[in-house]
């Protein structure tokens, strides 16, 4: 295995460097009082509905931002826009992850000193975005409820690095009735103590008004409001 | 981006010793007359449950082995002997791809050269494994209805480098009516002309009897049954 070796030896190294510039990201965004989520998912799970219904609840009480990082199209920057945020959209030139590096350059070019909340929704993958540290203020992730509850057996980290959960596409529950709701609670507390579990449907907006509190109320501690 | 560049000029030369790897391991798998079949798709999408039902189907008629490749769990290789294939599970140790030469490692550890038709359950993700031949007979890949009809559009590498789409988890349509299966079906034809594409249900069965004549018609083909 000598070219795996060789990836594991670079990325380690990258590991190294980006720590650093992602501390020095947060550092800048906490001069600026802009707070920086990084959402994960899987492919489909629900970040671009969701960020269309967080904006909707809070675009009269603060200013937002969308970074997307999806891969090849433009549709999802669009649609932010139309919900009422200002929006970029970084082509990665199918990167399977953002690094802090990278969502530094989309952030200077995106312009965020007017923004108080910003939201990174990261390239829809379960695995490399949640070895990279992005300088995100805070790491959120969606799971969506046709994906399984075993999820968190197979993808540890990503939900041990997130400091909120949301289990999407509640609305679906009825015909995925193998879904365990207390089985994947348990299974990711036993990853990560201290994540924030919110059951929602971005599409009915059931269970949001606790999801928008959290938003609402890291937002206002950060900027000391 | 120095350190995003370092990335990319590591991967264009691993590409190289990857697709000679693939070529070779595709000879040795010629040789020995064992179709490899690499599966793909998002975490959640069905994988493991479209292989027991493919597995209970053609048990009787082909040898099967499946060789999982799931990041941290071994929940699925068991359930894959239990539905009657012989199984190998593979740590990646966090890798969230397979190339060639850990396909090789695991298969040389599995032992391969008494099964007609060996799946490759690659890591649940959309982005990664698209990039490196494993140097599989055949690629698949599931996408399932909650993951929406507009995944071709923003994961076009994936459904380019793919023989055969799955269009999985049917039985939901009720509830994902803004699923378009024209729609998903053209914007697949679009990137993949030649792309074969079913539409199924893993947990009813619906749709599998053209899954399970595909399989069975590319196995015979290949071992020149």
């Amino acid at each position: 295995m000598t070219d795996d070796y060789k990836v594991i030896e670079v990325k380690r190294s990258i590991f190294e460097d980006n720590d650093a510039d992602a501390d020095r990201l947060r550092e800048e965004l906490r001069e600026e009082k802009t707070f920086l989520l990084n959402l994960m998912s899987s492919p489909g799970a629900g970040k671009t509905t969701t960020l269309k219904r967080t904006i909707a609840n809070l675009k009269d009480e603060m200013r937002i931002g969308v970074m997307e990082a999806d891969i090849d199209s433009d549709v999802d920057a669009a649609s932010i826009i139309e919900a009422g945020a200002r929006a970029i959209q970084i082509h990665t030139g199918g990167m399977c992850h953002l690094d802090a590096d990278m969502t530094r350059q989309g952030l200077k070019e995106f312009g965020t000193s007017d923004l108080d909340f910003v939201v990174l929704e990261n390239v829809g993958n379960l695995v490399c975005p949640a070895e990279f540290d992005t300088g995100a203020t805070k790491n959120a992730m969606i799971l969506s409820v046709p994906e399984g509850d075993d999820k968190p057996l197979k993808y540890p980290l990503m939900f041990s690095v997130c400091d909120v959960v949301l289990i999407n596409k509640c609305d679906a529950l009825p015909v995925f009735q193998e879904f365990d709701k207390e089985a994947v609670e348990q299974r990711i507390k036993e990853l990560n103590p201290n994540a924030e579990i919110f059951f929602v449907s971005a599409k009915t907006g059931e269970g949001f008004d606790q999801w928008i509190n959290w938003v609402r109320t890291q937002v206002a501690e950060y900027r000391g409001v």
